[in-house]
């Protein structure tokens, strides 16, 4: 499956690894380098989402006859990063037939809360 | 000043440009490569976020006085896209003297609606 | 169909009127009283949140055979109010078979924003 | 400081009463009535709202010197509700001098999730 989960090219492309998964949850790592910065020297808001987005991938597609699709998300930056790793940690909330909910924190390498992103997905029957 | 937004490293490194931008206002395009899909071969979420978040940086921080740092997103992903060219247009919709709000569709090239992202930053006045 | 809507008994409750709707938009109105304001004078987030809320579902629940349920709702105060009258005006902006997304703006008489609420709805084909 | 809160009179005219409150943290809660349900017999989306922000402006507000202004606001709604008894429980998650993120749950009688609110607030110095 972790083949599968590293399909996933701009997660890839982004420098994001995957540290651990199971059933509805999973953990992604960034290191941070010099190409996930913004103009003013902090980690760009899209590397950040794009770390927790993956971590929501993987937590929610681990079921062979569903797709997550992401349809809402919200992110809330709480903390400015320059530098250090960063890991995104995926739980599903909440769950129903066509619905899932999961919130992701964001911490860095001392567990500070430097972002928090909750999601909804639709969860699509896969064709087989 | 276009020289200070090509400092955005993760917009650079995910190969979005910049196609004009005036005070408050700002349009980035992304050209879809392999390297911006996830594992089900759709752009990956991240990749459209940040398409419009650098078009959100660009609009807000052309005044050299001020530094609008990005606090709550929210997007909507209202159409999976499988290639093509992406185009996200940032406009400020609200301003107090603390926090500005920009609202930014992004449009494929046929101008569908891929996704909405709403934006609402923190007006930190610079130090000189 | 004005009489299905009616009897949404919290919107009667604070006191919200339908100005005018048709497929996929709505109107309401809501003349702002004492009871709507909160314990600093300002108008509650929670009247301006429900009269936009009301105009999603009288602007998405107009055909017979599906119900739009509300799931993801994002809202964003842009201007404290404190008197006169409030309008919120709900409009389809995107629509797959079973999702639905509005935007509906939150003006005053002067017709100044004052809220951005902005929701996703899963839709549910109706048992008959 | 009871006294004040209870100056939110959307607030108790929504029937919300408040269970209990320490600094930067509240919990509310309401006895679903018919005045409380939509058009379709579940609780409005707006009176589940107003449960979580009246407990959010109550954990915020406990200090003299200070104001919090909703500003942004995110609520997933989990499970439809008919009838029974709700909660909202306000916590700080984290503050900066100019910012405070809450999140809230609501839950219903029988501790089962039915919506979550996250909320960010800008801090406001009181004028004496």
């Amino acid at each position: 499956m972790l083949e599968k989960f590293k399909r996933d090219r701009f997660a890839m492309h982004t420098g994001i690894e995957i540290v651990e998964f199971s059933p509805g949850y999973a953990k992604t790592k960034l290191e941070v380098k010099e190409n996930h910065l913004n103009a003013v020297d902090i980690v760009q808001g899209g590397a950040i989402f794009t770390l927790a987005d993956f971590a929501f991938a993987v937590a929610g597609n681990q079921a062979d006859d569903e797709v997550l699709i992401a349809v809402e998300i919200h992110i809330s930056y709480l903390k400015p990063t320059k530098a250090g790793t960063l890991f995104a940690e995926a739980r599903e909330v909440s769950r129903t037939r066509n619905l899932a909910y999961f919130e992701i924190p964001v911490t860095n390498e001392n567990d500070v809360l430097v972002a928090k992103f909750c999601g909804r997905a639709f969860v699509q029957k896969a064709v087989k």
